[in-house]
């Protein structure tokens, strides 16, 4: 969630509060991704980090097409829960030496974000199939299913090649 | 991660850096829980956060158990994520007038919490087994097993009750 437009007094305005959120959540990733692509070395993860990119972009596309079907302007308002997890993101790469272990922790990071956008997907799609949206919900459900993807590639490639040749 | 405490050359540095991360996070989490307790309505929102805070206790013991396994004092270092969730969790429950909206707030502020936890036990975990310490892995493992229990439990809440009853 981010600062508040205004007041929260249904479960239709926590909804549409949370739209603007992952918007500008969503606006974020794309200007921090190309940093962690241009600073990570392997080349699986710079590969899956471009893919993701370009997935945010139909995701934001996504996020402003259930704006409209809902009656609502596309419009961002301030997360400080995805600003503190790029600050985090950005301060561990700033450290990192080690081509490798910077690998590790751009991954690890890419991960804490997806599971941030994981969680506020699931729960706009609640809301919204309790608000009689299901059109909403399934528009939404695309992004949770590409961001649950990007997660179990990521685990993968923690798992199978980035933290063996960190050690 | 949090702000760091001393450069970061390996992947056990980043390991370290990690716990002193997660060991804020729990100990943010400890504060944060009594003051959204006091503010839900639902009586099995008010149960599923009661047992959570008593698991986060055991969450931090187990995390001091880790760091002196691995030869490390326990320390904390300010992690700007969980600060961030945790901001976003106190504006938007100090803006919902409605109780069962303020509790369907709650529970998705909860479930973002529950996600960062489990992203890190989940990196942890893995860093813990590329540096040979399956015994620091499987004590690890403990906390993401009830994070992802609290998370699983947080969704069957939200999906039949919270939610239908706010709109």
């Amino acid at each position: 969630m981010g600062i508040l437009s205004k007041p929260i007094k249904t479960l239709n305005d926590l909804f549409v509060h949370t739209l603007h959120d992952i918007y500008y959540a969503e606006q974020k990733i794309t200007k921090a991704l190309p940093k962690m692509i241009s600073k990570v070395s392997d080349q699986q993860l710079q590969s899956a980090f471009l893919t993701h990119l370009a997935e945010t972009e139909h995701h934001i596309a996504r996020v402003e097409e259930v704006f409209r079907m809902h009656g609502e302007k596309p419009k961002a308002v301030t997360c400080p829960a995805i600003d503190g997890i790029v600050t985090e993101a950005e301060e561990i790469m700033g450290e990192a030496s080690d081509p490798e272990v910077l690998d590790a922790a751009a991954l690890a990071a890419a991960q804490a974000v997806e599971h941030y956008e994981i969680t506020r997907y699931g729960t706009l799609i609640a809301w919204a199939r309790e608000l009689g949206r299901p059109d909403c919900a399934g528009v939404l459900q695309q992004n949770l299913d590409e961001e649950k993807a990007t997660d179990l590639k990521l685990t993968q490639l923690a798992e199978a090649r980035v933290n063996r040749v960190a050690v």
